[in-house]
C-alpha cells in the first residue's frame, strides 16, 4: 500500500489540523513540504492536486483530497479501526452532537480565532507584517462571546460533544495553540473550563508529536 | 413519533438550506417561525435550543441541533433510507469527494457569496440598508475565482462530487438562488457548466417546494 502523503508547510495551522488527526489515528505518512514563501502552492504540479492552491492536501493512493476539515472527516470515517472513533458514529445522539460542534468550530470559532492568530502571529512570521489593531479588537469581542458559550458547555461535559474526545475537539487545536502563543491567551486562561479543556486536549501525544519542531 | 420541528424564518438562506434537505429526503416537519426582526432569536426560550441565537435549529424528539450544515449532515446520515443517499456513504472515493465539496461550499464559496447576497439583497429586506460597494466588489473577485474552479469541475462531472446529486450540491442552493436574484447573476450565467448545474439543481421539486412563498 502506498503511504499517505500530506502536502503542507511547517507552521501552517491547517496542516497541523490534519497532522494531529493522522497521529491520533496512528497512521504513518510522508510529509511533502509546499512552502507558501516560494509560491510552490501556485505551481501546476500542486494545482493538479488542489485547484484552490491552499494547504494542506492529502494523497491516499489515487485519491487526492483537500480542505483540512474534509480530510479529517475522511480519515476519521475510513480509518476508524486504527484509533478512537472520533465521530462517535455508532451512537445517533452523540454523532449528531459531533456534527454540530464540528460546524461551530468552522463557522463560529474559526473566523475570529484565525483572524486574531493571523494578525498577531502568522503575518509577522510570513512577512514581518504588523497586526491590524482594529480588526484584532473586533474579533476579540466576537471570540469572547463564542468562548462564553464554550465555557457553559464545558461545565456540563468534559469535551465539546460529550464525555469523549472527538474530531470536534481535535479540529480546534491549531488555533487554540496559536492563541495560547499570543497576548490574547487570556481569552482561554480566564475561563476555567475552557482552560482545563485546552490543557487536556493539548497534552495528547498526537498533538505533542504534531508540533515537535513547530516554529512558534 | 414527534414530528421534526424546524425553527427558522421565511427568507432566511440558512433556513432554506435545511428545508430543501428535509424535502429531498421526503420528511414531514413543523415550521416554527423565529423572526429576527422581533428579536425572537435572542429570547431565553430560543437560546435554550441554540445558545448562539442563530437560525435555523432543528428538534428531533429530544435532540436539539443547530448550524444548518450540521443539521443536514445529521438528516442525510440518519434518514438516508427516506430518500437518495446524499452522502454516497457506501462508496469510499465518492463519499470522500462529497466531504471535500461540502467543505469547499463552506470555506470557499459561502464567504464571498453570502457577503454579496447579504449586501445587495438581504440588508435591504431586513432594514432597507444599502450595500457596501467596496465589499461587494472585493467579494465578486473572490467568487469569480472560485466559480472558475467550479466551471472546470462541472465540465468533467455532472454534479460537484461526481455524477450523482449530493448534499454538496444541495448546500449551495440558498446562495446560488440569492445570487440569481441580483445584478450579480452574471457570475453564474457567464459560465456554461455552472449555469447548467444551477438550472438543474434548482429545478428539483425539493427546492421548488422550499422557496414557495419566499419573499425574494
Amino acid at each position: 500500500m502506498a503511504p499517505l502523503k500530506l502536502y503542507g508547510m511547517v507552521g501552517s495551522t491547517n496542516t497541523l489540523r490534519v497532522a494531529v488527526a493522522l497521529n491520533e489515528l496512528g497512521l504513518d505518512y510522508e510529509f511533502v513540504s509546499v512552502p507558501l514563501t516560494t509560491g510552490a502552492h501556485k505551481k501546476p504540479e500542486y494545482l493538479a492536486i488542489n485547484p484552490f492552491g491552499h494547504l494542506p492536501s492529502l494523497e491516499d493512493g489515487d485519491l487526492k483530497l483537500f480542505e483540512s476539515r474534509a480530510i479529517n472527516k475522511y480519515l476519521a470515517n475510513h480509518y476508524k479501526g486504527s484509533g478512537p472513533d472520533l465521530l462517535r458514529s455508532g451512537v445517533k445522539a452523540e454523532s449528531a452532537k459531533v456534527e454540530v460542534w464540528l460546524e461551530i468550530e468552522s463557522q463560529e470559532f474559526n473566523p475570529p480565532a484565525s483572524s486574531i492568530v493571523y494578525n498577531v502571529l502568522i503575518k509577522r512570521l510570513l512577512s514581518g507584517g504588523s497586526p491590524d489593531e482594529d480588526v484584532v479588537k473586533a474579533q476579540e469581542v466576537k471570540l469572547s462571546h463564542v468562548l462564553d458559550i464554550y465555557e457553559k458547555q464545558l461545565a456540563e461535559t468534559k469535551y465539546l460533544a460529550g464525555d469523549e474526545f472527538t474530531l470536534a475537539d481535535l479540529n480546534h487545536l491549531p488555533y487554540l495553540y496559536g492563541l495560547s502563543k499570543t497576548a490574547n491567551a487570556g481569552l482561554l486562561t480566564s475561563r476555567p473550563h475552557v482552560s482545563a479543556w485546552w490543557e487536556s486536549i493539548s497534552a495528547r501525544p498526537s498533538w505533542k508529536k504534531a508540533i515537535a519542531g513547530n516554529p512558534y
